[in-house]
């Protein structure tokens, strides 16, 4: 058992949680919680360590259960190194460190509905945008240069396990160009271009959303064939981006779901 | 100048911060921030007092040059008892005290488009759905019991002004069913009831929106009589509340454009 905070792998954890660079140089990720680490064990995820405490729950119990028997390396550890290893105020008990994905074997030969994020800098934000792609089907996420680490703890706990069920691929604007060719690139904006209910989002596409405290850069606007927008009939300025996102993507969602499930008919709406 | 943190009035704006008693028992709440003392200036929300640091933007001081036009007590603090006064980590140097509104006075005399928040625990997303419904064209919110307050300073900076633009006003269940008689009620679910695209929502309705931690309550359950659910095809197993509301929502609002702006035939979606 691990009971002092000092330990080398502790201290190793509490580095990956902090810094990108750290995570870069190990190319380790911190998966942490039950329900995480469930996702992590069902995508098959390579895992290079495990920690926990003794107190974990039955469902804790199972996952565990499950780590040991791929012999995957797992350490106990006090309650009190758990909290000095762990990103939130109160941990589960459990915590993992994953290999990073390599981005040359994420990617799917084709896709027809991508998403862009660029220079978002708030992790929840981030995070709860890659949990609403993962849920809307979204088949490639790419992460423009200046926008926050998609595998800092935040962002991998608000997404929700979308880390381990869609290739999310950081790449530079000239990378992004060539990924991106064939499709429709659309950029989301406040005001200006079509109303998203417009567009006919069946086409295979890629959307791109910035941050809202900058709005796109120049980079997205050059790669960026048409501006799309949602119309707000109240009087608030603007959305959150991850709302702005969802109301996007599921429009989309929905577009394709009629292609499949129905006949194109004049329906009721 | 006040200098102290242990002035009187800081005591009191720290206590408004913290304590929704005090905000109860003064009957005031925090409005922070130089875009938020814009909106209030705007609504001609009633404030009762103004702390501003000496070295606000041109955009601070023509805002407190309006409120000191308006005879509104303004008094400078130290940067030093501004961020003692403050609920954010970079102050902005303006922070006012509004009075709260009284509700029986909110409500318009009839409204076509309700949302009401059923035990929302996060401040941040609770802020975040009022700032949605702002954009809208939501005319009426409800809080139901045991939700978080909508006077916490967290949820009055995330909602962006919304506190100003539409009545807020918490409410009973039973209370909730009086107001809302006559309005269609819909229940968002999970994996349950229409899907969200189906739903004709021109109708007048109300939509109730639950926590993600627990699910509709009980209460909300009867007074529904419809459930709505938004179709994922991807892999998340659900949405962030906010999230969910703005879908919803702007299905709505898409719906009722439709029908002031173009005659009813079938569009190109």
């Amino acid at each position: 058992m691990i009971t002092s905070p000092s330990n080398e792998k502790i201290k190793l954890v509490r580095a990956l949680q902090d810094k990108r660079r750290t995570r870069e140089a190990e190319q380790l990720f911190v998966v942490e919680g039950i329900r995480l680490v469930e996702e992590a064990l069902r995508a098959r995820a390579p895992i290079k360590l495990v920690l926990h405490t003794d107190d974990l729950d039955p469902r804790g119990q199972a996952a565990l259960s499950e780590l040991t028997r791929l012999d995957i390396p797992v350490e106990t550890v006090t309650p009190k190194v758990m909290a000095a290893a762990s990103d939130t105020e109160t941990p589960q008990g459990l915590l993992a460190l994953a290999t990073l994905p390599s981005s040359s074997l994420l990617l799917p030969p084709s896709f027809s509905f991508a998403l862009t994020l660029d220079k978002l800098s708030d992790p929840g934000n981030l995070g709860t945008i890659l949990r609403t792609a993962d849920a809307a089907g979204v088949e490639a996420v790419f992460i423009a240069p200046d926008t926050v680490d998609v595998y800092n703890p935040k962002v991998v706990r608000a997404a929700m396990g979308a880390h381990f069920h869609i290739p999310i691929v950081e790449a530079s604007w000239e990378s992004l160009a060539e990924r991106l060719a064939g499709l429709e690139v659309w950029l989301a904006e406040a005001r200006a271009g079509e109303a998203y209910h417009q567009v006919d989002w069946r086409q295979p596409c890629a959307l791109i959303i910035g941050s809202e405290a900058e709005g796109p850069s120049a980079a997205a606007r050059r790669l960026a064939r048409h501006g799309v927008h949602i119309p707000m009939p109240g009087q608030a300025e603007s959305l959150n981006a991850a709302v702005a996102a969802g109301i996007l993507l599921f429009e989309v969602a929905k577009q394709r779901s009629r292609r499949s499930r129905m006949p194109r008919t004049a329906s009721r709406e």
